[in-house]
């Protein structure tokens, strides 16, 4: 070992979804949108002068800030805009749990919340989901450093009932509680109209989903001013600016498109729905998913053999080894047409298996 | 105070130059390269299909790092690229300024390095640069957590040495030495070559200034291949994208364009060697800045009135209200046009004050 490597920070990183070089796989692994993005989208790229690429970014992305700002009917104050929700979420860790009590979070969910700890040495404990899957609310009430709540729930799918995460926030005045709301717009209540009543909470959001634009790395958050304002400074201590001149330019065309939001959020929600029903009909067992992924698991056929056997067809779906979910696959909801042609192969490896 | 507030990260944000929203202005305040980026860039935002947008990016931006090693001839295993050099930097503090004894940088550096120190709680010293701005190298030569050197300097524009650089870094293997190369292209050597010999050396590059992309925030940095290891250990840790699917793409078409590149890095350094001749006939005095900017001061006039002057004629040009340096200007180097047009008022402004 080097002298020199007594100070590095050594981490385990998080390890995302594969994203495979070949154009005819049938994508279902990290829950991207099967459509394209808006087409103001494709236009704003055609007419941005790339003449003012030679200057720094609007460092508050003010224009995108604007844009959601409008969406919501939220002041600009209280938003905050990030490189996709991970930094948004990394962020808010650095800022916000600086205590010295745990932080609390599932301990099935989304994958990063414990990398984000580790990574700046911040106290956490896992609270089991209940047999079910199940956010206990309970689990929550107690002192802490902060707590961290996907809603819906990953890889689950789960929605958790605002009553209840209300009561989480609530009996959490002393701690900022984070809403990570990446897959909101499929289903589930969001917790922004929470806001107005708590101070401590911060509700993310993000464009890689359901707005299409994974590629584009946007993520952003709402609170109340004051704790906006510790995130930038946060930020501007970080990086001055970490939007780029397109990725402001691209979110604020996607944000004003409303009609082709509903439209696509709509056939992706109608395509899960579908999904459901004919894994029900194969014997597949599931969490009702309000998100854009369907996480199942079959009684007969290993969650293990059945993600390889559909790797081999080009059928990309992910696949956790981790305790308590090694026998389940989440499989991203594509277009109709791919999930008839996932249900084809499924049905016949079913029926093959028998 | 709420009571959540307690267990906040608060810090004081670096402050970026102003970016005014104006078209009419002649903007030297942020060392941007005057001239637009190549060709290239524009042809690949006409051309770029916006579908791909709805997927993640390569998150090993996999494109550019093989662009960057073609282009300076470096195993790909020694390159980690960042949002702009700045979260290059940042993510370099965190991950290796970790020990105990207090990181070193100059007094009058890039602002950002005590920012960065004191947003993960990096103990640091600041050494004094001698009267006539230089780095002295015994002050590097000391226990300590870690160096920091931009090289050019900034804002002074002064380059070090190479032989002086590599005695820093010969003198510290218990530690990282990072060279901040932001202006090398601009003039002085670049601690590259000396990478085969240090395994404690990380020299950090960006296309902000030379390659005229500020506004895409693309930074690199090069080092041994296990240093490199544990930096994207860090990243992977904090966003497994940070750069998206766009900037790589135009990051890749930006290095390719040499011709282009050194016909621009030429011109800048033509009008800033012109612009010395002209400040030096004014009675300006400044170091001999091998950057894209001059750092220049006045005997008679005080740099705050030449500032304040100068942006009523809509002129801005940075300064600093700092001790040591607040009697001096940073004047970035746009076209032969605007520098003419700086130096006609300059002229105009020590004649009328005469």
């Amino acid at each position: 070992m080097a002298a020199w490597e007594t100070n590095v920070r050594k981490v385990i990183p998080y390890t995302p979804g594969e994203q495979p070089d070949c154009a005819d796989i049938i994508k279902l692994n990290t829950n991207e949108n099967p459509y394209p993005p808006s087409s103001a989208v494709e236009r704003i790229l055609r007419e941005i002068p790339a003449e003012i690429l030679r200057k720094y970014p609007d460092p508050t992305s003010g224009a995108l800030v604007t844009a959601l700002s409008e969406y919501y009917h939220m002041p600009e104050e209280q938003i905050f805009v990030g490189v996709g929700s991970d930094d948004v979420l990394a962020m808010s860790f650095l800022t916000f749990f600086n205590g010295k009590e745990p932080i609390l979070f599932p301990d099935i969910t989304y994958s990063f919340y414990d990398v984000w700890a580790e990574l700046f040495r911040i106290p956490y404990e896992c609270q089991p989901l209940d047999e079910n899957f199940q956010i206990r609310t309970e689990d929550y009430l107690r002192p802490c450093g902060g707590i961290v709540i996907a809603n819906p729930n990953a890889p689950t799918g789960i929605a958790k009932e605002l009553t209840e995460l209300e009561r989480i926030v609530a009996g959490n005045p002393g701690v900022i509680v984070i809403i990570d709301e990446a897959y909101i717009d499929f289903g589930g209540e969001s917790a922004v109209c929470l806001l107005p009543k708590y101070d401590n909470l911060l509700v993310v959001q993000t464009f890689s989903k359901s707005r299409s634009l994974a590629g584009m790395r946007i993520g952003y958050a709402f609170g109340n001013q004051k704790l906006i304002k510790y995130l930038n400074d946060a930020k501007y201590s970080f990086n001055s600016y970490t939007m780029n001149t397109l990725t402001i330019a691209v979110g604020v065309e996607a944000v004003r498109d409303e009609a082709y939001f509903q439209e696509t959020v709509g056939k992706v929600v109608a395509a899960r729905e579908w999904t459901k029903k004919e894994l029900l009909r194969l014997g597949f067992t599931f969490p009702d998913s309000q998100s854009n992924f369907i996480f199942a698991s079959h009684p007969k056929y290993p969650a293990k053999e059945l993600f390889e056997g559909l790797k081999r067809q080009g059928i990309y779906v992910r696949y956790f080894a981790k305790p308590r979910i090694d026998n389940y696959l989440r499989i991203s909801i594509g277009t109709d047409e791919e999930m008839k042609t996932l249900i084809a192969f499924l049905e016949k490896y079913v029926g093959e298996n028998l």
